[in-house]
C-alpha cells in the first residue's frame, strides 16, 4: 500500500496553458484538484510564449471583415501537418478554437492587441497577440482565476512515476518534493492520490538531448533550442513505461530564424523572419551563393541549414528594412544583426569569397526585376525591390529546437491511449506533452489553443471520473 | 520463478533474414540456438521480398567497371532517409554490404543474377537480385545453413511477453505453442529460457492496421499492404512495453506503384513503376489532369495520392512499352493493366473527362517535345517520346504500406536501447523491427543488407554475452 501525502480528486502535473486550463476546468467541475510543477515558479514553458493564439469565427474577424470557418482551420492545420494529424484532434480544436479565445477573454480577463494577423501558413487573418506580446499574461490570469476557485498550486514538485492499482489504472503520482532540476537527487519523495484522475500536462522535450537525439540524430548539443532549460521528456517517458503510446516523436519543429550568436529565441528572428526570409536572401558563406526558397516553410529551411552544416547568412538592405517598419536596435545592439555600409564589408565580416557574393546578388536582383526567382523559385513579393540600397544587413543561422509535436496518444476525450489502442484508466493529458494534433509540423499561433481547448476537456473529464475514494 | 519448457544460450525470435543469420552466427560462435517462427513455415515476410540486395565495392561492380565505395552507398542511404538516419548504423550497413553479400554466396550458397543494377535513388549500379528473382531462395539457404549447423527453429511459436529477472534484464520469453494466426487464443502456453540473450527478429507491422494508423492516421483499413498479413506489431509493443526506446514509428513507406485491383504487391507495379513513372503521366480521372512529377520518390508520390484521395490512372503509349521491353501478359491478363485503341476509349473506361484529359496530353506532349516540363518539372528523358502510339494502356494507382522505418532503437552492437538511452540487458534486435537505419525513408534494396549485417551482429553479440546457466 502506497502511504500517501495528499489526496484530491484530480492530479494535474504542470503548470502551463494546458496544466492551468484543466485546473480550471477540474475545480470548477467540483472536484478537488492539486497542481504539480516542479520549478519554483508556475508558467512552464508557456511563459516565454510570445502570446500567440490562433482561432476562427472570432467577433475580430467579423470587425474587420475577414471570412473564416473551423472547417478552413482544420484543413490549414492538416495542410501543415502533411496529413499526419489525428483528425477528429484537430477538428476539436479548430471548432473550439473561438470558444477557448473568447473565454480566455470574458472567464481569465485575458486583454489582446486590437489586430488579426496572417501568419504564414494560415490562408486568412486568424491569429491574435496578447497585449503585452507574451504568453506571461495569459499564464497570470489563469494563475489568479486557479487560486481564487481554490485550486491549490505545489511548486517545485516533479513528478517520478506514475502508481497503477492491479488493474494498470493510474491511482497517483509519485514524486520528489523540493525538487531542484539543477541536483534532481535533492528533495524528499512522496506520494499523491488522485481519487478520480491524473491529467499530464507536462510540455514538450524541446531541451531534452539524449531524447530528442534519438528520434533526430541531427539534434545533438550542437543544436540551441528555443525552449527553457527544464523542457524535458522524464514525465513523457513515465507515461511511455506505462504502456502509453507514442505518437510522432521524431516530429520535431526547428526554427531557421534563429541566430547562434544569442540563447533561446532572442532578438534575430524580427530581422531574418520578417525581412531576410521576404526580401532579402540567405548565402553559404562556403560559396557565396543562395541554396534554398527562402520563402519556404520551417521544416524546409532548417533541413536546408542542417543540410550545409554551418551557420549560413541572411542579409537584406536598408529599403527592404524601412519598407517593413520593425525596430532592429536590439539586435543591433547585441551584435546579432550586424550593419554595413557595402556589400563589401558584409562579406569580408562573413568570411563570404567577395567574386561568388557578387555575382550571386546581381543573379537575385536580376530575379527580383523580372518578377521570377529562376534559381530558387521564390515568390517575388509585389513590393520586393533589388538588395541594392546603404547600409545593408547580415545575420548569421542556425536552426533551434522548437516544439516538439510529438507525445502520448490521446483521444478527443484526451484519454492517454496504450499500445492497444485503449485508454489508460484514470490517465488524461493535454499540450504539447501529446502528439497527433499537428502531424509532422505545427502551424504557428495554435499551440495556445491546443492547450486551452485539450486542457479544458482533459480537466473536465478527469473531474467526472468515477472516485475510488 | 518461471517454469521453463527450453533452455538454450540464444534464443531468436521470428525466420527471416535477420533471425536466420542472427541465429547462424550465434551457432557458429559456440551457442545453443533456437529460433521461434509464429508461423508455421520459416521465412516470414522476407520470403516475399524480391530478393534485391544492395552492397558497395562488390566483385560484380569492379568487372563491370562500376565505381563505389562504402562512403557513396553510405551517402545514397542518408539522403533517402532525410537525414533522420542514425549515421553509425548507417556505415555500419554500407561497410559491410560486400562482406555480408560475399557471405551469401560463399557461405549460404545463394546464386544471384549476372548483372547490377542502377536502382532509384542509389547514385551507382549497386543493386543485385537472386537467381530466382524473390528472397525465398535466400531463406532457403539461410534455413538449410541453420539446421545443418544445429539451429533448432521451431514453428508455430508467438511471442507473448519477455520474462525479466530482478534488474530488468531479459532471461527468456513467454510463449504461445501452436499458435494460429487466425485464432491467437489456441495453443498452450510456455516458457523458454535464454541463458545469454534474446533476439529480436519479428519484423515490420505493415498490416497492423490499428498500429500503424496510430502512427499515421491515413494508413485505415482503406489502405492495403504489400506485407504478407501476419507483418504485427505485437512482438515490437513487448518491447517497448519493458522500456525499449521507440524510434522513427511514424515513418511508413508507401508504394505509390501500387493497384487497387490487386492484393498484395502484385504484377502491376512493372508497368507504373518502370514506364508509366519514367515515360507516361498519372492524371486524376476526376479532373483529367496530372497533378504531380511523376519522377518524383516514394513518398511524395504517395502523398500525393492520398491527398487527391481516390485511385488515379497511370498512362503509357505501346512506344514507352515497347522501348523498354517489360512483358506486360500477367498485368492484363489479370486486367490490372487495360490496353485500348484510343484516347477516348481509356477515358471512357477510367472516367475521365474526355476534353480536359486530351487537354492534357496536348499539353504533356508538348512539354516532351521541347524537353522540359513546365508543369511539374519532370525530367524528360532522353529516350522520353510523346503519348500517341495506339495502343494505349491504363492501371488504376493507389498506394500501399510497403515497409515501416520505425522500431525499437539500437545501437551498432545491436542491443536494444531503452528510453534513458542505456542497453536493455540481455536483449539484441536486427531487421525491421528496428528504428534508426533508414531514418525518414528506405532507400531500395538495402533491406536485405541491413538485415544480413545486423543479423549476424546480433547473434554474435547475443552469443558473448555472460551466460546465466
Amino acid at each position: 500500500m502506497e502511504d500517501w501525502n495528499g489526496i484530491y480528486d484530480v492530479v494535474v502535473i504542470g503548470s502551463g496553458f494546458a496544466g492551468l486550463a484543466a485546473a480550471i476546468e477540474a475545480r470548477r467541475a467540483g472536484a478537488t484538484v492539486v497542481v504539480l510543477e516542479k520549478m519554483m515558479a508556475p508558467g512552464g514553458n508557456s511563459a516565454i510564449s510570445d502570446g500567440g493564439i490562433a482561432a476562427a469565427g472570432t467577433t475580430l474577424q467579423k470587425k474587420a471583415g475577414y471570412k473564416d470557418s473551423p472547417q478552413l482551420m482544420y484543413e490549414d492545420m492538416m495542410r501543415a501537418g502533411l496529413g499526419l494529424n489525428y483528425p477528429e484532434l484537430v477538428r476539436e480544436v479548430a471548432e473550439r478554437s473561438n470558444e477557448v479565445f473568447q473565454w480566455s477573454i470574458d472567464y481569465l480577463g485575458v486583454e489582446y492587441m486590437d489586430r488579426v494577423d496572417h501568419f504564414g501558413g494560415h490562408s486568412v487573418h486568424r491569429c491574435y497577440t496578447a497585449a503585452d506580446r507574451t504568453g506571461t499574461t495569459i499564464i497570470n490570469r489563469l494563475v489568479e482565476k486557479a487560486r481564487e476557485i481554490g485550486v491549490e498550486i505545489r511548486l517545485g514538485v516533479s513528478l517520478q512515476s506514475f502508481v497503477l492499482d492491479a488493474d494498470g489504472s493510474v491511482m497517483g503520482v509519485r514524486v520528489r518534493e523540493g525538487y531542484d532540476y539543477r541536483d534532481p537527487e535533492r528533495g524528499t519523495n512522496g506520494s499523491i492520490k488522485a481519487n478520480r484522475a491524473v491529467v499530464l500536462a507536462t510540455g514538450g522535450f524541446g531541451s531534452d538531448v539524449p531524447f530528442r537525439a534519438a528520434q533526430d540524430p541531427r539534434l545533438t548539443e550542437e543544436i540551441d533550442t528555443t525552449n527553457k532549460l527544464f523542457s524535458t521528456a522524464e514525465a513523457l517517458k513515465e507515461a511511455l513505461r506505462i504502456g502509453a503510446a507514442p505518437v510522432h516523436l521524431s516530429h520535431i519543429q526547428l526554427g531557421p530564424w534563429a541566430s547562434p550568436d544569442e540563447k533561446g529565441f532572442g532578438v534575430g528572428p524580427v530581422f531574418s523572419d520578417y525581412i531576410v526570409f521576404l526580401y532579402g536572401i540567405v548565402v553559404d558563406p562556403a560559396t557565396g551563393k543562395r541554396f534554398v526558397n527562402e520563402l519556404s516553410d520551417r521544416k524546409t529551411l532548417s533541413d536546408a541549414l542542417l543540410e550545409i552544416g554551418h551557420p549560413c547568412v541572411g542579409i537584406a538592405d536598408s529599403r527592404a528594412v524601412e519598407a517593413q517598419g520593425w525596430d532592429l536596435g536590439r539586435g543591433l545592439k547585441k551584435g546579432v544583426i550586424r550593419k554595413f555600409d557595402r556589400l563589401e564589408d558584409l562579406a569580408a565580416a562573413y568570411d563570404i569569397p567577395l567574386d561568388e557574393f557578387q555575382a550571386t546578388i546581381e543573379r537575385y536582383n536580376g530575379c527580383v526585376k523580372d518578377g521570377v526567382d529562376r534559381e530558387y523559385g521564390r515568390e517575388v513579393l509585389p513590393e520586393a525591390s533589388p538588395i541594392a540600397q546603404s547600409p545593408f544587413f547580415g545575420m548569421r543561422l542556425w536552426p533551434k529546437v522548437h516544439f516538439t509535436m510529438g507525445g502520448v496518444q490521446i483521444n478527443v476525450r484526451a484519454q492517454v491511449i496504450n499500445l492497444d489502442q485503449e485508454p489508460v484508466e484514470g490517465l488524461y493529458a493535454a499540450g504539447e506533452v501529446t502528439g497527433g494534433v499537428h502531424g509532422a509540423c505545427r502551424l504557428g499561433s495554435c499551440a495556445i489553443t491546443e492547450c486551452l481547448v485539450f486542457g479544458r476537456i482533459a480537466g473536465l473529464n478527469a473531474a467526472s471520473v468515477k472516485g475510488r475514494e
